[in-house]
């Protein structure tokens, strides 16, 4: 597969992804009339449920990383040359980017929109963020379900494990780590994620940025490293 | 495959999904008495449900596009003749109208049932329809989901992808859409979706129905021009 | 496969589909304290994740109908001899009536459990019932739920279709037809179902249960006779 | 496969169960501000979600027990040795208590956190427990629960069954004990899910302990029993 294809893909599946997380996290999640918002259990499958449709999707022409902690880790499991891995890592951030671009556009269209700090579902921690988690727990929470994220992703899609259900794994694991971690920082475990919507935000969005970028992908290449050292298939 | 019995599918899948999705919302979307009601969780379910379900009961026989926009689509990737286009989409057409027929039949059986502006789940935007979201939002909606949903079709139908799987991806993309959509336009990108109800609803949701007919088309037509250029398997 | 094992498995089958969905209803659908209660949503997926579930358990063996109303359009279909039928029928009864005395032994354990009217999620309709449909709501309800419940499962399981997605799909099927009939019977489309929490609850549960015992049947045969007619693989 | 990377599999399946599983319940299962939390609905998906993707994960290397009353019906039914048994359950109940560990830790990050009685989710019965049902309720539903819950893992991994589609049904099957049982008991069936939090938690968690590690192990041998005398394969 020629490299440009695997870039669209990694593009588009980004895109999907911040577009349908986000997004619902953004318009549907509280109720603006009519029946009950989608609350974080929606917002939980959305995230999650995105990714396994883009595995099924793109997954055969990219592998669909769709996420940059993703891709370097790849690269320190010597699956993904460094090279393709910068192409990744800037395709992810481009398709992450232009949904929340699309979905500010959308949003701006409802009368009572007001764009709040942590606008467009923007990762954060700490005063006046959800459920008010200090930088430690943050920190914790970003790097141990990186951490679990990459570990599961590495076992489903083992020569010994069942390749047909990698994507429902995969993705159901990211609806779990948002069940448990959206009070605390939103939940990045994505670089790209991240950037997209705190580039519309600013504010604290943009300044709280770095962390979400750090961490998951150290939490990512300490599982590439447990995985050197003792799944290695 | 004869054409009468992929027509017969084709109506059976769209009185199926119009009846469970639009039947959810109309029905069990909020609570009357008792355990809290669907949400719009709940709907989202109900619709990519639908059309998961129906994926592997029916395609095997007509392919279960159910829905205007993906037939026209696939004609335009040359994957269906211009008759059987046309065949599918007044079977379609059928379906949804049958559908909202029962949905209308049943709802009146309660006391308490008053028909709404835009009943029976019906399509709409602007003052009074949910979000109150404007027109512009809800063309970029209707067009930027559509485009996104055949993108995913075209991909977990390509050759190199797993063809067991696609039917639990398409569904769930479509829950994807409307879990972000709903509040906007109530989520069609299905012009065989938003007539049946329309049709029953009459009002607003009759003369708002020409946009959920032809944003969707065209969101469609653009994936699949998309896909002949640079996905073609 | 002795017929023994097969009506064993037919008991312990719908056994677990009644305590598990009628199950969730009278414990878990509304808040006692602590979060909220699992509401229409999570009673719709009980009901459907339980034949899900037990189709992957027990489907090698008797085929996991679970449901008089599926033996019996099996046999109309001549997929069942008329003797094994009858032990189907009589063991997902007594499979049923055993879930509900165990559910109600359990509920009575909870100071505040008093038996209401439709106790241990009956079914019924009218007056004091949910959404308060009236009869021909109800019956139409079950009638085309039934028959369209039956054509997912003939679809899902014909010769061309992918026998391996066959337990999500007809699982999924009966949390859809769950997700819009609760308010208005409970949802049956199964007699056994029906029994079970009638026999304990008594009173309009008892008096109401001929039409979930005689429409449900009605709504299989239709279905077997389009079977045979026009889809017969 | 050696012993130490399957006793390294199940210490991490179950962390991740009881990170996911109880750190939902303890972190986002009420709403601390913005969107809904995710109820009894979401704690039993992510109880379900994780077993099953960890089945998917680790299953090929050590079978994803990741619960001792699993590992000893295993052992009863003639699949594990006694040396394996201990070792399974010693990593088990490891995996389980760091991850309570972690989640005390992240916990704690939140300025509004005080330690409930029967903290970060444990299990219990009986007055200011959640529906507060008396033990003979208890152990009945642990009991029944953990027996059906066998049978499911039984029959989905017999030889006659679908290997692939074992996984998704164990883990919703695990959702669905969990839709019914959490206001009974929190739910346990697992006595490592159980220990891990209680050890904690302390006070009331602890000294109930005993019945979330006996009733589980009595219904899951129960369970190992009628499969060697009904149903072996």
């Amino acid at each position: 597969m020629e490299s440009s294809k695997k870039y669209f893909a990694e593009a588009l599946g980004t895109f999907a992804l911040v577009l349908f997380g986000c997004g619902a996290a953004t318009i549907a999640s509280v109720s603006q009339s009519g029946p009950e918002g989608i609350g974080l259990l929606g917002i939980s499958l959305a995230f999650g449920f995105s990714l396994m449709v883009m595995v099924y999707a793109i997954g055969p022409i990219s592998g669909c990383h769709i996420n940059p902690a993703v891709s370097i880790a790849m690269m320190a499991a010597k699956k993904l040359s460094l090279k393709e891995t910068i192409g990744y890592v800037l395709s992810q951030c481009t398709g992450a980017t232009l949904a929340a671009a699309i979905l500010y556009v959308i949003a701006i269209g409802s009368d009572g929109f007001v764009m709040p700090e942590w606008g467009l579902a923007s990762n954060g921690w700490g005063d006046g963020y959800l459920g008010e988690y200090n930088i430690i727990s943050a920190a914790i929470t970003e790097f141990v379900f990186t951490f679990l994220f990459l570990l599961v992703i590495f076992g489903t899609t083992a020569k010994i494990a069942s390749p047909l259900m990698a994507g429902l794994a995969i993705g159901i694991s990211l609806t779990l780590i948002h069940m448990v971690a959206i009070p605390i920082t939103g939940t990045s475990v994505n670089p790209a994620r991240s950037l997209g919507p705190a580039l519309f935000s600013g504010g604290e969005a943009l300044r709280q940025l770095w962390l979400f970028i750090l961490i998951p992908i150290a939490g990512g290449l300490f599982a590439a490293l447990v995985r050197n050292l003792f799944l290695e298939d």
